[in-house]
């Protein structure tokens, strides 16, 4: 049996104790934009409840064009006007360059890749690089609380980066 | 107080129960690839537990640039081998047009984004759009595991797409 598999499994769970429909526009106004690592299980560290904030996730919670997307849909449509970002120690990030990862998938595959990886040498100066991105963008236009923290993998406490 | 002051007092009270650090690569050697939808606590529909996979989330559960960057790293860095996607009923991507949406933000802003806002008509279709994305891109190595499904946010369960 796959992973997936026993994964639906639990669904079936999930959905026998479930209990109605939510309404779709998220009730804290919040956006969650968090790396997409195992251990940070976003709801929990945030005491979040099911339909209260948007949680955007990838690689290193950095902020891409795919992000600004995201953030544009979240606010423009959905009414969302807070934005917590979400860095954590022993990112997987921190552990090669872009140059090298692309370099490794060129010799693999042949193609090297049009995008940069966005790999970071420092936890804090990339927290800080993503509020940047957003306030930059001509797209989002509530960039009054955006907030940036780390998220400690041994404490589950999160620092905010000032 | 923000929303955001308030879910650093929850993470206060997570911080004060949190039991030691887990080792970085998902255990379960999977990637979930998710909307953002605030009512999709990916965790808990999948009984998923810290550590165990990566979680990617975006506005529609699509796959751009940015989610195979994603999913390269997790593959290729991390050795996940399994791809699940979540797409979802009542969904913000079925209710305008990519077309709409940036004559909007060119109307308020000025600037037209030169990306794609990625909105949908059809879910089944959709899900089958982003497994496509996946299976043809040189970066993923492990397509052999990678189903698609909606969530229904009426019943929380989750439907698999073939």
């Amino acid at each position: 049996m796959s992973v997936t598999d026993e994964l639906l499994e639990h669904n079936a769970a999930y959905a026998a104790a479930f209990t109605g429909p939510l309404p779709l526009p998220p009730a804290r106004g919040l956006a969650v934009l968090a790396c997409m690592d195992a251990r940070i299980d976003v709801y929990r560290v945030l005491g979040l409840k099911e339909g209260e904030s948007h949680v955007i996730r990838n690689a290193g919670g950095v902020v891409t064009e795919d992000e600004i997307r995201s953030l544009a849909i979240s606010q423009r449509l959905l009414g969302t006007t807070e934005i917590i970002l979400i860095h954590h120690t022993d990112c997987g990030m921190l552990t090669f360059t872009d140059d090298a990862f692309k370099a490794s998938i060129q010799e693999d595959t042949g193609v090297k890749p049009s995008w940069a990886a966005e790999a970071f040498s420092d936890l804090d100066t990339d927290v800080r690089q993503s509020i940047a991105r957003i306030k930059n963008s001509p797209y989002i236009p509530h960039t009054d609380s955006v907030r940036g923290f780390v998220f400690d993998v041994a404490t589950g406490k999160l620092n905010e980066v000032v």
